[in-house]
């Protein structure tokens, strides 16, 4: 079965609004084994609509529509679905009961305006909206399903859970569709596709890899897809075992956990605590740690030393090692991931230090130069890195390899 | 002049991207007067990306394509605009020098793949993607101007508007359009609608007003639609003027300067440096003030403080005092921002202490409590807010706020 997403607005294509409604949608429809075919975001206006919806007609078996339906927009929508039926609005006195109730166990009286959310096209199965007063739209024809659905989130996100998944998933029977999320880190996408290219070429038919970079890694995707009789899930469990053995060093989650979490997951399950001590990334990679809740049971505390006199007298970083390697250096970053440990009296201390630049750089430390430290009771291990695209991103990726460090040598990888 | 875009994925479909290049072209494409007709978002597939592109032709300007431009076997795009170009991929020189210089600058070796990316069909123009590998691609055939970018975010950002905006609206021609942003802080929309409403109420009729919430505060923006012969900029200048006496407390900055920057920009004027105590913030303040270029000019460092051993042995804060009112409270948060002040002899302290959330509230001092703190050699200043929506945001919100402290505690606003 396949379902076509209709959202309108003006909002949305003034760029006002970010459409969260529709991956929300695909994310819903992908579990019952519907496949968002296109996704198509369109204009307030009544001939765009028509033409949206004759144009998709025969290409999908379910139009799913969000926006234009209210007393704001004039139900919009409403009226054009009339036009695009050939029939009329007629007085539905399940939505009218609704729509009266809804005012007057408020307190507020009932306006006209509402009065009319309950005129519907006389082709329509009315879907009950508990959280609003514009109700749904269900539509019948020539074997199309349509459904009309307030864009306002949680109404339809209660519609959708409510009513038209479970009505969907009876219809649709068929195939089933599974993700697998696996998330790498510290190798870039072309080396990855190298390195796994035999796995990738040897995977079964139903199943299909898609590479997602990003700033804190290549997310790789697996989809399978196949009739409800087929143990798809087995399969795509056997896929991700084989790739752990291939790249184990590189997965740092499987599923959805950004790497913060995933690094913070890892520090809980050992017991460990931890403290930063930052230059160049000032108090970015404390903050990420942070961001999690609970990270109070593994993060004490950071010093942000950004002026050198702050990395001697609050970090005891030595000033003839200062003045003799740079603060940019293995020394120095070393020496400030042990001594924040101890300041701190923490298990781990993490460290940075690099030119973010735009400014600061060197022909000998040109911006982007970067070392990071990660210091235990045994060993202190430090790396240097290089990447050079615009200040936030550089301070975003010393961040990210930084809690890769600290994977790391957890693991021992 | 009308654009459609295009933005190309299965993983938008399959809603596990949320789709914000799309917001943000629309934006971008409305401040230079360009009108986005359509958004459509498809799958992966060769067939799919022509249909769609056939289909919008006769409609639209121009094409924005966003995604499906990359070094692995999902790369689609670029052969499937050469089908429906009825071209083929040549080796452009400028790109393939990019693209190495890229690996190499990075110390890292070419692979085939990446090589592959400088192949380009061969009635496309190179828009150079600086911060990636995947060129941009712009094409023009029978008066229809198709422009194809790599999906990622900053990649895409950093095309648009150092070259595809700028060309666009030479393009476009017609009325100029100039747009003047005034930012304020402190107010609530309703309010400052409220406060400003004869102003807003006497704008002359090429000048439009719209209000831009965030979490930040309330952008304001004008702008002027009018003939070339006009004198736009001089009227636009006369009503930010009228503006700035109606609410000189609020207004932060003029144009697209981020608190952060506009703080920083008063510091550096008043030769005044600054250091950070961090509870419930956890580094993202000093991380906010270290976003900024040249940071490092004002800002000497911060001492996050998340466990109570942290800020009594680092910041010195009194254990009884701890006991007594809580690390959330007037007492605790200004010794926090007078003894770093002292600690990293800055001339100002800034200090945050609360409850993020989603854990630690009570009945006393629910989540969303928070306190923050101004110290100079003179005053200490200490402000209570309340803001509870998720964590990231109240920690967000906590940041602005402390921000804000500061801008009126040097200007006495």
């Amino acid at each position: 079965m396949l379902a076509d997403i209709i959202t309108i607005g003006d909002e949305i294509l003034y760029g006002q609004i970010v459409d969260t409604n529709s991956a929300w949608l695909g994310t819903e429809l992908a579990k019952i084994g519907v496949k968002v075919r296109q996704i198509t975001s369109i204009s307030d206006n009544p001939d765009h609509i028509i033409e949206t919806l004759t144009a998709l007609k025969p290409l999908t078996d379910v139009i799913l529509i969000t926006g234009g339906l209210g007393p704001t927009k004039d139900d919009l929508t409403k009226h054009t679905l009339c036009r695009y039926f050939n029939t009329q609005l007629v007085m539905d006195e399940g939505s009218l009961e609704h729509v009266t109730s809804f005012f007057t166990s408020r307190g507020r009286e009932l306006t006209e305006l509402n009065r009319q959310q309950a005129l519907l096209p006389a082709n329509c199965k009315p879907v009950a909206n508990i959280l609003g007063t514009a109700p749904a739209m269900w539509f019948e024809e020539e074997g199309i399903i349509y459904i009309s659905m307030p864009g306002v989130p949680f109404e339809m996100k209660r519609i959708m859970t409510d009513t038209v998944l479970p009505e969907l998933q009876k219809r649709a029977g068929g195939n089933q569709i599974i993700h697998k999320v696996i998330q790498t880190i510290g190798i870039g996408e072309s080396f990855l596709a190298e390195k796994i290219a035999n796995w990738e070429d040897a995977l079964p038919a139903p199943i299909k890899l898609a590479y997602l970079p990003s700033l804190a890694g290549v997310r790789l995707r697996l989809t399978g897809q196949a009739a409800e009789t087929v143990d798809l899930e087995t399969q795509l469990n056997e896929q991700v075992e084989k790739l752990q053995t291939l790249i184990p060093e590189h997965i740092f989650a499987l599923g959805e956990i950004p790497l913060p979490e995933a690094v913070g997951n890892l520090l809980k399950e050992k017991g460990f605590t931890v403290a930063t001590a930052e230059s160049c990334t000032g108090g970015h990679l404390a903050h990420k740690l942070t961001s999690m809740a609970g990270s109070s049971e593994y993060f004490m505390g950071s010093v942000v030393a950004y002026h050198n006199h702050v990395k001697i007298n609050q970090l005891g970083i030595s000033a003839e090692d200062l003045a003799q390697y740079g603060a940019v250096s293995e020394e120095v970053v070393s020496q400030m991931a042990a001594n924040v440990r101890k300041l701190l009296n923490t298990d781990i201390g993490i460290a940075t230090s690099g030119i973010a630049g735009p400014g600061g750089g060197t022909t000998e430390k040109p911006v982007g130069t970067v070392w990071v430290a990660y210091a235990d009771a045994e060993k202190t291990v430090a790396k240097k890195i290089f990447y050079n695209k615009d200040r936030l991103l550089n301070i975003e990726y010393t961040t990210y390899t930084a809690l890769n460090l600290v994977r790391q040598a957890i693991l021992g990888v």
